[in-house]
């Protein structure tokens, strides 16, 4: 359901992302260049930059300068790559595909992999730190928020829930957990901290927490949709691949009409949410448009 | 060389880190408990609490009070966990031992001993935090001065040199750039943090500095040393283990009492550089003391 002005809007601010990127992390040449070439190989993959589009899209819903969060924006999007990395490394989810290119560790070797994952993590607080802080939020208040919902209690909890539920039958409320700390959390955190980046009040932040984790479910039942009915080619990972590890997914759980519907009733509550910033949300709206209809 | 005082200074600002690591590392009741487990298992396995201990005698050598140094001496203990965690893992240094007991992915497995070290990193950066800023260093100043010490540059640098190493003969000055990386940086960030949350001037940081860099060459060079002339039971790892995958060693290159002979010069610049700080530096002294006497 994207517009055409909107499909533009969606690749400038991605191409805007990637030079912010590309001025932020290491060259290639620093030594030791290989875990430098690993860090790029993995960002450069050509993502849909959906987290720090999300964080830009929030500090110009709260009417503010959208410059002032590029670094939130980049921080969060070279936080979520990490996990990536680490997630497709054998001893976890043994992936080989990624943005349909040979994952880190296929190139690199597992070590690197690791390495270079860790080099990512600690390379998104490097930037974050690089953030203005604000009258309302000081520095801390940024770092805070994205260690609290990338680590053990959030990002990396889910993925601990994922890997020990493998093989196991969960159930709806279980899988909604795993989802909301492995989506749902980093999703949410990226429009907090781009609204914080503005100064934006506390009544803003609110909304925009409620529109994250309502779109953020909505996002990953939707990714689980489509590792059902879509073809490898399309996804550019392999599809299928839960369905084989047997591990619980939504349609698997609710079947696949029902997911659909969920998908789209939270998608509403979504954006019922964020209707306190007027036509400063639209950007909002449409991403959340745009993530239920999207087909890979 | 170690004075019955000096031994109980140690222990008791062990325990003292210990109790407050308890406060700040998430509780193992809270889900899920796994990887909370697994992180206290790692971060209490009778480590020697070297980097809090320098972090907190560089705040006392600059004459403020030890308390604000707590978190950042919390924090470089934590992030020094992750890296021990991820360098035993079988795709890095393959470790079975670490601080005699088995590695973290001996008890928990690879792929959460992968998330355990990621998440003792994202724990560090909310740790350190939770400093309290100074007139003169902001929270963006710790928060940088952690992160590129630990990244691609430094500590995780130092790591895929080493990783790329294996097998090849090293000059006498890669092996340096190596230890440097791996293991001086942290030291030196570790005085430079204690001091920054004390607010020193730059000059005693200078001086902490270069103490640093010259210790945690001379620490490394015995590390090395060690490794070679003793045995695993008395070592807590495993012993040999360098030489056994043609890791290159600081004896190896220059021979076991030339090693010895510059560790000691190393020590004796090192002392050198903190006499600015008289009989404040005084535990600085006896930990370099300490290091270059030790034979576990």
């Amino acid at each position: 359901m994207s517009t055409p002005s909107f499909t533009k809007y969606l690749s400038d601010t991605a191409k805007h992302v990637d030079r912010a990127l590309d001025g932020f992390l290491p060259k290639e040449k620093i030594a030791p260049t290989t875990i430098h070439k690993a860090m790029r190989y993995s960002v450069f993959a050509g993502g849909k930059r959906l987290r720090p589009i999300l964080c830009l899209a929030a500090a110009e819903a709260c009417g503010g300068e959208i410059e002032r969060a590029m670094p939130a924006a980049c921080a969060v999007e070279v936080l979520h790559t990490y996990s990536l990395v680490h997630d497709d490394l054998p001893c976890m989810d043994d992936d080989d595909l990624r943005r349909g290119r040979p994952t880190c560790h296929k190139v690199f070797g597992d070590g690197m992999a690791v390495l270079c994952g860790d080099a990512l993590l600690t390379e998104a607080f490097l930037i974050l730190a690089q953030t203005m802080q604000t009258p309302r939020y000081r520095m801390d208040a940024f770092i805070k928020e994205l260690a609290l919902t990338s680590g053990s209690r959030h990002l990396i909890g889910g993925q601990v829930m994922d890997l020990e539920g493998e093989g196991k039958s969960l159930t709806k409320a279980q899988l909604i957990l795993i989802h909301k700390a492995k989506t749902a959390a980093l999703l949410t955190t990226s429009l907090r901290l781009g609204a914080m980046a503005v100064n934006a009040t506390p009544a803003k932040i609110e909304a925009l927490t409620t529109f994250g984790q309502s779109l953020g479910l909505a996002f990953q039942i939707i990714d689980d949709i489509l590792d059902v009915t879509q073809s490898t080619e399309v996804l550019g990972k392999t599809a299928g691949k839960d369905a084989n590890v047997a591990k619980a997914t939504y349609p698997a759980i609710v079947g696949l009409e029902k997911s659909r519907k969920e998908a789209a009733v939270l998608t509403q509550k979504a954006m019922h949410s964020i209707a306190v910033f007027g036509k400063k949300g639209e950007h909002l709206h449409q991403l959340a448009d745009f993530l239920l209809g999207r087909e890979y």
